[in-house]
């Protein structure tokens, strides 16, 4: 039922209401007075009827006493009665013919145990009468292109409609979004602020979004990702509709415990995993709120940016500067300009300008900037939006006063003349102002009259460049990828269960049931004999060549090598020998809770490289693939590669090449290069054992997974899960 | 005599005047209107001049044909003539008695090697006049404390007053630089564009500055650092003076191409250098404009932070998990607030909100912002500046409406008694608006009368925190690292120039000569001795021990190892035998330019950890101190800690600390620890034979420097001079 509710269609219902009650408006209500001044800033000319039991009039509207007195029912509720209150108010809504609510109150899931029972309360209350339910604890949305703005904080006027859809995990920004945006002509074609998801989750609203008409880009303020699976299909389905979504995603959630066990967990931290995995669902993650609308405003506004080759029109040297180290930083290159443009650059400019790239057309351009007497910096952009070396071309050249000149016509005239070269222009032009400065009323207005928008500075603006950049060519990438072969997860899968293993031990498992595992998934293990007294462990020394390893393989034991589990480079006979009893005894006595099956005997492996590669299990994104280099690469430097299963072919290759030490693998010391196509087919099918092992999966990691050349073998494995459900 | 012209005196006179003539003033000029326009909106109430040969009047100004006709020497003479046609107005205004000049025309030093001429004799011809010029291809300087704004764009009004001097070298941004500062009520003492720094240079303007009373803070944008030595002082002088330097510097200087003859140069790079040598100097460095800005206005108008525990006061949940997440990423701590604090904010706080830091007092001081009638925010600020574990206070309770609100009196009640809080504070107090946005004429007015000073947004505010509490971090060290012993640099300088090594040689040194020079400096080399022939050879070998490794000892050899003229690792005498002659004959047959001394013959070391230490010699900064760890460190990771020389001890210590792969000198892969103390006492010797070869230096490398715990030895050295003057 909730589904319904929260389904499209329904929640275009609740952003578009014709009419509105206000239940608990009253003169002396900071809340109601705020929603309603932000409705009126929001230009809503429907019907607005306050509710209040005692006091006649609120804003010199007479009131209803209840919900139940409406003489039609509204297409909306926005609700500030306290929380003990808002259930009965649902009731009256309900008797009114009311099918959509906000729920301003705080006090429900936010507040403890008791507070989590009165929201689910809530919930079925509103699902049992039909009504789509928005919070609670939530401040309203702001539906600019139909002028519906209730909302719980003073908004200023205008609202500028626009392409950004706006979610909000926490309203009370919805402030300082709204300034920032309209300083910067960036427009909104919804605004949400979500409250406690009690209902109507950030999910619902994104997925709208993506089908809205009006949205092109979707722009997230995330304090959590509640329903990664969904989450993740929404992010897929934005990127194949050609819909960027922008996040900043803040907080860190507490780190599971339970990811102590093994090493890969306790360097991969949660903040990595979150970073890891929007970066694969192609989710842009930004830091700030104003690199968030900067952003935002650039995808929702200029056409896609489909090279990185950029020309650049300027009139100061310093903004030359400027933009070359930001865009060096960014990785957008600044070719040399066709002889045709230089040429035509060389009529236009001053005779001590350089009509090279980044163009500055120096301070003749600027001393008749308002005026548009002379137009160095006009004729300058015709020139270079014509070079056949660029992609796109950005331009400082569109300045604007703040309040109207003397004499508007000659800045007009710039104005037009600028907007034309850009609409005629065989490439996207993108224009910025130097700083991030607010534009004026005046300002904003002659721009939005000509279809003009401003980054908001040098360093705001090639950081939006460089996201839109990054993101066409993510997602021109993954539209080549999808050709390729599906993962082959669910095929090990399969293949698991329907095999001899039966079903998985719970705990911490003995090596050899982790080696079976790794089997079945088809990663390639170091030989290994089980050993079950001293003369066994000889023997098998003998088979499979010394020196040799010995390793005890008992259920329940996790850190085996501190315990002295593991003795490394035995070279003969008498070594294994004496060895054993005490590799054997470290898993414990008698009285000891582990199960020892016994000692595996393998052979030594030197040189080459030792990686570490592992699943662990996010609270949020589930099981999660990690790999980087052991030792100081891992513990100093952080240098893990991680991916949010499942994973296709190609992702395995990116991860080794993301990591710091890969100049490593490639035998940048003089080694022999690893065979990079064997180790991503052993990330692949790790990816596959952990799908295998299924929902009780906690852990599972190969350390080391030694790499010669074209030989990779895990010479360790340790598997972790939690109950027999597997 | 053209330093007495730039002296701090007739500077503090060039931007003082009460009197200015403007040459080449028309109505028909868009440069005269500009300057024109800009001395209005400055608010200038001195004499103005305009000077014009033809035009009668200028701006409805009855003009004097040329300087020689004015009735008394103006105090300043602003020329606007074209570049041919500067050198007649010098002798006009010296005529005139005139003794500071603004030139604004190009076509001088930025133009060739004639305009170089040019600008040559533009100095002399002032210089002999007495005449203090700024310029030329300079727009100007604005001095808002003395209301005087002679510059060539047009600036909006206010220029407000305020602790923040601006050196621009790039004097086209200063449009941008002033509306952001407006924006955000940042105050300028002094703004200056300058231009090709014919006469007067940056440096003179930061010597002016730093005596400046009404300067707190000095903000750069820099494309060149013209004088590294001055400059270098000038830094040093203004951290002791408690004045903080903030630069934007931009670009990179041509890499020398002398520095790729050394492996440490070509990883070196310029730009690492001039990072180097502004961290080391203590200079803010920034990466835009706004930060330049935000920064320089936090350090101007705050109370200096002495401390990382932060005490934050929000109306938004939202605000408190974006100020962690930076607060995180710049190294500020949030604290628990002491008992005391959480009972006095669960007195003011709503029930429902959590008295935690950071505080979040809810919607419920949000609803009532504007009003003032409760008061969360103002209530949760008194009580967080009473916490014992804060350092400082971080409010975004400072919330102005862009317009007057109806009844302005609750708002400026509140923002009294926040103004009134701050004051009173036994913590400094820093305010910020959740996004960067601009101030309305009414909300700047409204705080600068209550001495309230707003950081522009939460990603700049937090970003400025971060390196005021670094600058003040660095100074305390400073001041502690002052009573240290001076580098050993010049006693060694001086015991080498009285040694018996007489001059240096010239070009690539052959191995003998660099060890002689690394000897007297102290810096430990492996046993190595000369051989002329193989049976030689065999014999050093005998006495050094087996394996050893021979390298030919020629001067103008620089890639040795790539000629064939090293072999490593030789066991046995025969071994020694047959690579003498190869190795030997690496340095060419007898055309080759080289001069052969023979083959050096050591002991191989192995284990421990090598690093490659050297000095280079950057074209601004000069000789810069190297080290880094060898191979895939250096080469993939950049991983290089850099110091302009000189340094103290303590530098050579935190440059090993600098290094990423720091955990392995200290036994992170279990090996033993390398002795810091050995390798810094290294890198103090590099440096002392960096001074005793002194400027005609090139490259200084020790290429491995091997380390294995408390035996630090050099096994290479490649020296490279330019001339005999050393």
């Amino acid at each position: 039922m909730s589904d319904v509710l929260t389904s499209r269609a329904r929640l275009r219902e609740l952003f578009s209401p014709a009419s509105i009650a206000l239940v608990g408006a009253s003169d002396t209500s900071g809340w109601a007075r705020n929603v309603y001044q932000s409705l009126r800033a929001g230009g809503f000319d429907g019907r607005f009827v306050p509710v209040h039991p005692r006091h006649p009039t609120a804003f010199g509207i007479p009131t209803r006493p209840s919900l139940r007195d409406l003489r039609e029912p509204a297409d909306l509720a926005f609700v500030l009665v306290p929380t003990h209150a808002v259930e009965d108010v649902i009731h009256d809504a309900a008797a009114a013919g009311i099918r959509n609510m906000i729920v301003l109150a705080a006090g429900f899931g936010d507040h403890g145990d008791a507070g989590r029972l009165l929201e689910r309360r809530l919930v079925e209350t509103a699902t049992g009468h039909g009504i789509t339910l928005l919070g609670p604890n939530g401040l309203g949305f702001i539906n600019a292109p139909a002028r519906v703005a209730p909302y719980g904080l003073v908004l200023s006027p205008p609202l500028t409609a626009g392409p950004v859809g706006v979610v909000l995990q926490s309203g009370a920004l919805a402030s300082a979004v709204l300034s920032f945006a309209r300083g910067h002509g960036i427009g909104f074609s919804l605004l949400v602020s979500m409250g406690n998801e009690a209902m109507v989750t950030t999910a619902d609203v994104i997925d709208y979004l993506v089908e809205d008409d009006g949205t092109r880009v979707i722009a997230l303020f995330l304090e959590e990702i509640r329903h990664a699976a969904r989450f993740a299909g929404l992010a897929r389905r934005a990127q194949a509709a050609g819909k960027p979504i922008v996040a900043l995603k803040v907080g860190r959630s507490p780190a599971g415990q339970r990811t102590a066990l093994a090493h890969t967990g306790a360097v991969a931290g949660d903040v990595a995993v979150v970073d890891a995995a929007l970066r694969q669902l192609g989710v842009i993650r930004v830091r700030g709120l104003e690199e968030l609308l900067v952003t935002a405003g650039l995808l929702g506004q200029a056409p896609p940016l489909r090279g990185r080759r950029m020309g650049v029109v300027t009139a100061s040297g310093g903004a030359c500067d400027i933009i070359a180290d930001r865009a060096s930083e960014e990785g957008i290159e600044l070719p040399d300009f066709g002889p045709g443009t230089v040429a035509a650059l060389e009529r236009v400019l001053p005779s001590f300008a350089s009509p090279q790239n980044p163009v500055d057309v120096t301070g003749v351009g600027l001393a008749s900037q308002q005026t548009g007497a002379t137009r160095p910096i006009v004729d300058a952009l015709a020139a270079v939006v014509q070079d056949p070396n660029v992609d796109f071309v950005l331009t400082l050249g569109i300045v604007v006063p703040g309040t109207p000149p003397p004499e508007p016509a000659g800045l007009e005239r710039r104005l037009d003349d600028q907007a034309a070269i850009m609409a005629s222009s065989p490439v996207p032009v993108v224009a910025a102002s130097t700083a991030c400065h607010d534009l004026t009323d005046y300002a904003r207005k002659v721009l939005q009259a000509r279809g003009l928008h401003l980054l908001a500075g040098l360093d705001l603006g090639l950081t939006a460049i460089g996201h839109a950049l990054r993101w066409e060519e993510r997602r021109a990438r993954r539209r080549a990828a999808s050709t390729s072969p599906s993962p082959p997860a669910g095929e090990v899968a399969s293949q698991g269960r329907r095999g001899s293993e039966g079903r998985w031990p719970a705990g911490v498992w003995p090596e050899t049931a982790g080696r079976r595992l790794l089997a079945v998934a088809r990663v390639p293990m170091v030989a290994a004999e089980l050993a079950c007294s001293a003369d066994e462990a000889v023997a098998a020394a003998s088979r499979v060549g010394y020196p040799v390893a010995l390793r005890v393989s008992a259920a329940g034991l996790a850190h085996r090598s501190d315990a002295g589990g593991v003795a490394l480079g035995l070279a003969s006979p008498t070594a294994v020998r004496r060895a054993y009893p005490r590799v054997r005894a470290a898993a414990g006595g008698p009285e000891a809770e582990v199960d020892v099956e016994g000692v595996l005997v393998s052979p030594m492996r030197s040189g080459g490289v030792e990686l570490l590669a592992g699943v662990t299990v996010d609270a949020t994104f589930g099981p999660v693939l990690a790999v980087g280099l052991g030792g100081i690469w891992v513990e100093a430097l952080h240098d893990v590669a991680l991916r949010v299963l499942p994973i296709e072919e190609a992702d395995a290759r990116d991860m080794l090449g993301e990591l710091r030490a890969a100049p490593l693998l490639r035998g940048a010391r003089g080694g022999t290069p690893v065979d990079l196509d064997r180790v991503a087919d052993v990330l692949l099918g790790l990816a596959g054992a952990a799908a295998l092992v299924g929902p009780s999966l906690q852990a599972l990691e190969v350390n080391p997974l030694w790499c010669s050349g074209d030989r990779v073998e895990g010479l360790d494995v340790l598997v972790v899960t939690g109950s027999r459900e597997g």
